[in-house]
């Protein structure tokens, strides 16, 4: 079993993992994290959770298949959580275009590590694997890009250049790449709360779709 | 000699290397861009030049020392023409705000490649290399906010949140990773042309300020 065959079919892992798949997972990211994926070895990862080299693969496939199923389930929650936020949000463009920054930078914000190897490694996926997760980023930007487009189709939003769905397109992609930037950054950048983060960045937002 | 020790004084590399130098330059990024340093090996890199292993030795001290040459020049020469830019924009810091996100827009749209090794690659380098690296990314971010902070303290710019230097590093730090993601872009995204890029994203950028 590679990169290229899901696990066991319906599991979302480290979300629906067994708790030593989880533990490794965790040991994982931190790693992934610090160095990447491409450097970083199984016995690395089994060193770090106290196990053998070899026990990895009683819980995933290769390194490459734990990769993978690290880097989904980071996006599948995101992708889950920002369909949840956008139901919430009622039918005001403005609320829903809030609440998408919201839960974006909460993400980028409070799961810095995760959020950043996610948005890193994804491009060190095998294939097909790659592909799913181009998907389901796509997804995700379509999301916003809806939002955006309601907008304007109800005359609250006015972007810049035009408004198509292309310039709709190109604002949601500025607005879920300065949210998603926020896991780059060190601990000791822009000392704010969550809450006061959360609300520059809708702020920020708003502007850029001239709300 | 490492990626610790620079290489000949003074020297700016592929800027103001030999004709060789420049060639193994050109291959490498076009390798660090597919697949990424980490899993770029030397032969990769003169295989794609059609020279023998060992010859990258007389031009580089190792892989590490080309990588960080590499990312070190295209920061120098991004950092250098942002303040030549800067410079020739005037006083005016809507003036200057638009020479800068122009100047970044042509950056990562004109010289993807590039950009994005530098962007992605320099969290790579050995210590020293990364520190050199980070300075002048610094160094750059602080060209950008301090004609944010120009802005505010002339009283044209107006930011979310609060009016302060940090409020303008925030804000600063959104407007050129918006540019730098440009780099990101597969060349199927937003056909534009660059024009029409860059007048779209000055005008986002003046909108983040609140201009």
């Amino acid at each position: 079993m590679t990169a290229e065959t899901p696990p066991q079919p319906g599991a979302r892992l480290p979300i629906g993992g067994t708790s030593i798949q989880a533990r490794i997972a965790e040991a994982a990211i931190e790693l992934f994290y610090a160095r990447g994926a491409v450097a970083t070895t199984v016995r690395d990862i089994t060193s770090a959770c106290g196990l053998t080299p070899g026990a990895l693969y009683n819980h995933f496939a290769s390194k490459d298949q734990l990769l993978y199923v690290l880097v989904r389930d980071v996006h599948l929650r995101a992708d889950d959580e920002l369909a949840e936020a956008l139901a919430r949000a009622g039918d005001v463009p403005a609320c829903q275009l809030a609440a998408a920054v919201r839960l974006l930078v909460a993400h980028a914000a409070g799961q810095r590590k995760e959020s950043r190897v996610a948005n890193r490694e994804y491009t060190a996926l095998a294939t097909s694997g790659r592909q799913e997760v181009t998907t389901i980023r796509r997804r995700l930007r379509d999301r916003v890009t809806d939002v955006v487009e309601t907008g304007v189709q109800s005359g609250t939003f006015t972007l810049v250049g035009s408004q198509d769905r292309a310039a709709a397109a190109l604002t949601a992609n500025v607005i879920a790449t300065m949210c998603a930037n926020i896991s780059e950054w060190t601990s000791q950048h822009h000392p704010m709360t969550m809450a006061d983060l959360q609300d520059r960045y809708v702020q920020m937002a708003l502007r850029l779709v001239g709300a």
